[in-house]
């Protein structure tokens, strides 16, 4: 069982509103003597106070919802390990919710997440989210009153405090790769194009591309969901376009398309050049190790559960944007055309 | 900001006591329209109860902490989906805790969780847990009265109640697979040989060798620590032992064994047959898919947190061993041995 302050009344003969004053250090007439037995009979006991009562008083708990929409892709498990992380340090505790991509779920998930008196919430939008349903979330939990912080997936907007890389330098970085190695048909494979983290990248594409004078060709662009199945599909729906290389706009799907191009007989890179995006650990594995764009993950987690802490405490102000820097990572799944 | 029952109230026009006795159900002389009054409101002001209030009178939260030793780990990713999954439709939130491997966060997370007042732990201890380790954390979550599950790594005891895979049959299938398609010497990459889930499957791998009159060589069988890495090191500990497999005993390992062997340029499975054990996602999109023992991961995720909420719920005995069965998924990384 529990110690309560009543075992430690009972242990040092004291009375439990003497215990109570001195545990929570307020001011008293209680002599350092007494005050030492308590500390040392709270320490015997393995004495923690009960949070929920502390939390009720003082209004708060040290306790984050961590909105995700997979954590099965290890993007989200590498966002989570962060924020697990750097709430650990700070003694702080997340409430996991996997919202399977589901904005109905997200909304159901901030509803318990209040009921539990959370402090804050990191918050990244399911793939369905578009700026509408987007911001249907974010004024829920602006009404319920919760902070905060949004991470990955994104919309611009007034007051919103977000965390994610720049993906308009990453979608650059990843298309001037190809250009330079001779490359001049370029497919991507995009996510769903209403999440910004999608119209970001293939920004960046086009900058690449106008860089070098290749007019943007619609054809060689095809929608799909960041799986690896739906980077199989991307392949059979580009059958006939003319391409050199495929720029995916995650690793998953660039899995996939480099599966269904070798199912074609086709070499990488030696027939087609392959870049994904994100970096996660399966890249280095594969025989042929996929050159992509690294997103700090952890980073990110670690940052966003930073600023809610720091916005908790009101060490910073409400309004902000935080952006790092993607970085190319040259691997084998990438060759100069040939011609 | 946060509906209370004073805003019901309010809106009502009736007393905070009327309001309460309406939404807690209480019995009253509070006539049937008053009553449809009060729920009316709070469905429109949305209005869900103070869990944190509702925990300290009915000593209970409906929030499992998950102990996992490394999010990252796609296995551990899997599992913690289907504890939230589960825990998700019964109402009930789990709190994220990733100790790193290590005994002493453990123990530390332990404490946190239960001055959060949890209603229970799923527990995968860590990897330097010994059988000596492993009863202290156990004891510890006794004394502080929280039922708990064990996942995953275990250790046989009275009153344990856990949820794994039958790793025996696992290392059986693994090795009679091998021994089937003509392979005589089958190196072994263990996990720490004081963890169960290792003992087990070494033993699954004598007993087929028995079956098959192939004396037990220690020479083949070397210990390491689960990850990528730690199987790039096996083979080179391995050097100049003349095996034409190797059992490793998760698909991390095996992928650093693949790596190790095609960097000393043997082919798999020409040269050397690969078989792992898991079945994470990434095995079946490599260039050669791993042959490998799958175990229903997110099964035992759900099975845990169905037996902590069960066991709250005083709707099954306090001990128990779930066992599932693991299944052998034959892939492109076996083939028969060339002699």
């Amino acid at each position: 069982m529990r110690t309560t302050i009543k075992d430690i009344a009972a242990m040092t003969g004291l009375s439990i509103t003497t215990v109570s004053l001195v545990l929570n250090n307020k001011p008293s007439r209680i002599s350092e003597q007494s005050k030492a037995l308590v500390f040392e009979a709270a320490k015997k006991l393995r004495y923690r106070p009960n949070e929920l009562a502390v939390g009720l008083i003082k209004k708060h708990t040290k306790t984050l919802g961590l909105l995700l929409t997979d954590i099965c892709n290890p993007f989200f498990a590498s966002l989570a390990k962060g924020v697990e992380a750097c709430c650990s340090r700070e003694g702080w505790t997340v409430i996991l919710c996997d919202t399977g991509e589901s904005h109905d779920k997200e909304l159901a998930y901030m509803q318990t997440l209040s009921s539990k008196n959370v402090d804050g919430i990191i918050y990244c939008a399911s793939m369905d989210s578009t700026a509408q349903k987007f911001l249907e979330s974010w004024e829920m939990m602006e009404q319920l009153g919760i902070p905060c912080v949004v991470v990955d997936r994104s919309y611009e907007g007034p007051g919103i405090r977000s965390v994610s890389t720049d993906h308009v330098m990453g979608g650059w970085l990843a298309a001037e790769h190809l250009l330079k190695l001779g490359h001049r048909r370029i497919a991507c494979v995009t996510g769903p194009r209403h999440l910004d983290v999608c119209r970001d990248r293939l920004e960046g594409y086009r900058m690449a591309l106008n860089k070098y004078q290749i007019p943007y060709n619609p054809a060689l662009i095809c929608e799909q969901r960041f799986s690896i199945e739906s980077g199989r599909h991307a392949v059979a729906q580009l059958t006939g376009q003319p391409y050199t290389a495929v720029f995916a706009f995650n690793d998953m799907m660039a899995y996939g398309v480099c599966q269904e191009l070798r199912a074609q007989g086709l070499r990488i890179p030696e027939d087609v050049s392959v870049v994904g995006y994100d970096d996660i650990y399966p890249s280095q594995i594969l025989e042929v190790p996929l050159t992509t764009v690294r997103q700090p993950i952890e980073q990110l987690g670690i940052r966003a559960a930073q600023e809610l802490i720091a916005a908790f405490s009101d060490r910073i102000p409400p309004e902000c944007r935080v952006l790092f820097k993607p970085e190319l990572a040259v691997r084998g799944s990438t060759a100069p055309v040939e011609r």
